[in-house]
């Protein structure tokens, strides 16, 4: 018996897409037929048509060639085997963060039509764009650690193996039938199995969002003072001055998160942000990245949540707002 | 009868002691003998010692074939036509502001034999450093706008006119001899007059140290905001956050100034700073160019000064301690 084609997408394809999307076209098989589409860049697109994705994990190379790539949703339903009646199992966004509305206005069809749609972008705050764009109950998010680099279009590298953990952005068991959550969280576990059987370990978690601010500390407290700094992480921790400064960007953010009633372990954050940045004292943190690239950074949906937050709910929040102004003026300046 | 002739040094001869001590070799004449000395940089040395001073103003070129140039005061001492006991009439202070003290040390033989030492610098409390290494009562502060570009060496731009202020560090006449005071500023309007003549129009001001704080604020609300997004001086208007941080940190400074008692008009120094901002739109400033060339700033004398007295007078300056940690910190990752 020939069993169901598993339909997945990955709209925005390029680092972390192309690693995700690469990992479950990996398994790909007679058993358990995937069908991936990634929709991407130009440049990445015609090199993944052309050569397949080359996915380098250590010093082995995947070459798959089971990905078909798009520029954007005419393409794909223009294309003639596939029709405006397509749907995706699961749907994936891993643009950078500021692109989200945008890509759920031009995505649209495809979004409303897909199963399940899956969060995977730095920051948060980020399925509260989303939901007004679709029925909030299929919006799953995912928070990962895993480091990817688009070496080069069709070339992704697996930079450094981390965490993965998913779970529904809105759907709980008692805002819900019991039989539909039963239904909802048996895809889920699907997609996690899938994601695991593909190399990256994935975990279900009950509360996503907690996931998604306890991640977030840690970027608050490393990603802007090391963008207008220059420095690497580890760096950043060796001088005193910085140092307090990033454990007070990570002190205001805590404050927020506890008036917000976000449910926290007793955990201490600042020093789990120190612990990273001194685990990965040679990199330079995304947000640096995109500044020495000239790109814009994900700041509105890390310190910058922070102000936005904090100001609504009174929480004194001026190192957030002060290194997001700096680093919006820095953006301005490109 | 031939005119005594009078010594002029300027120690740490860069842009602006390039440019003072041009127009100054520029009215050399028999009638007004002149004899200059730089203390530079090797390479701009070698070049003013072989092809004369180069110095470039609108259109025009005026080459000063007048002055010598030396590395140290070995370099100096040693020359045969000098010896030991060479004694400046006025020896000024060139150098970055953050050289001083290493420089005071280098040259504590000269600056000790002279008759004036004239501090031609950026920032606040240079005259503090300065009187621990000699005669507080010979110290002259000059404060100007001029603009100044070493384009190559032995070649210096006039880039921007702009006013020349000078007065006395320490003595006033309550706290010396009246007619000791009155030989003082015999003096000090000699040297004034001959900088007017020069073409570096100047005025005697009886407390420049206020003149020192009215142009650091500029520079506190420009400079290191500047520096830290890569924006011109215009440009930072632009941006209503950007413009309020700005405002802040001037705020900050000016609170400092009041509890130190610096004597000020009523004029409004936050309106002054936006309206120098505006009027040098596409400048980049001073500690941006620093940054650029991956050179150390001046931020201990601007922004720096202000936490350090905040901090000893208990005044909150908050904004000026980030601004000043985070270019720390980029001068770091140079």
């Amino acid at each position: 018996m020939r069993r169901k084609v598993v339909k997945i997408g990955f709209i925005g394809a390029g680092s972390i897409g192309s690693l995700f999307g690469g990992y479950l076209a990996s398994i790909h098989s007679d058993e358990n037929p995937l069908e991936l589409s990634f929709f991407g860049r130009r440049d990445h697109v015609v090199a993944i048509n052309k050569e397949g994705l080359r996915l380098t994990v250590s010093d082995k190379d995947i070459f798959l060639k089971n990905i078909k790539a798009y520029e954007g949703v005419k393409d794909f339903t223009g294309s003639s085997e596939i029709g405006e009646f397509y749907k995706f199992d699961f749907l994936f966004l891993t643009t950078k963060a500021y692109d989200t509305e945008r890509t759920m206005i031009q995505f649209k069809s495809l979004i409303e039509s897909s199963n399940w749609f899956i969060i995977l972008q730095n920051g948060i705050g980020n399925e509260a764009l989303v939901k007004e764009y679709c029925n909030k109950n299929k919006i799953l998010r995912i928070v990962t650690s895993h480091g990817a680099l688009l070496e080069d279009y069709g070339h992704v590298f697996h930079t450094g193996v981390g965490f993965t953990k998913i779970g529904f952005a809105y759907l709980k068991p008692d805002n819900s039938n019991v039989s539909d959550y039963g239904r909802a969280e048996e895809s889920l576990l699907f997609l996690k199995n899938l994601m695991s059987a593909g190399g990256l370990q994935t975990e279900f978690v009950e509360d996503i969002i907690k996931c998604s601010w306890e991640k977030v500390f840690v970027n608050i407290g490393i990603n802007a003072i090391g963008a207008l700094t220059g420095l690497k992480n580890g760096q950043l921790l060796e001088n005193s001055s910085l140092r307090k400064l990033m454990g007070k960007a990570v002190k205001e953010a805590l404050e927020v998160a506890h008036v917000k009633q976000i449910n926290f372990s007793n955990r201490d954050y600042v020093e789990l942000m120190y612990s990273v940045a001194k685990k990965t004292y040679d990199n330079k943190n995304s947000m640096l990245q995109d500044v020495l690239k000239g790109k814009p950074t994900e700041i509105d949906f890390i310190n910058g949540r922070i102000v936005e937050f904090g100001k609504k709910l009174g929480v004194e929040v001026a190192t957030n707002e002060l290194l997001t102004v700096l680093i919006k003026g820095l953006e301005s300046s490109f």
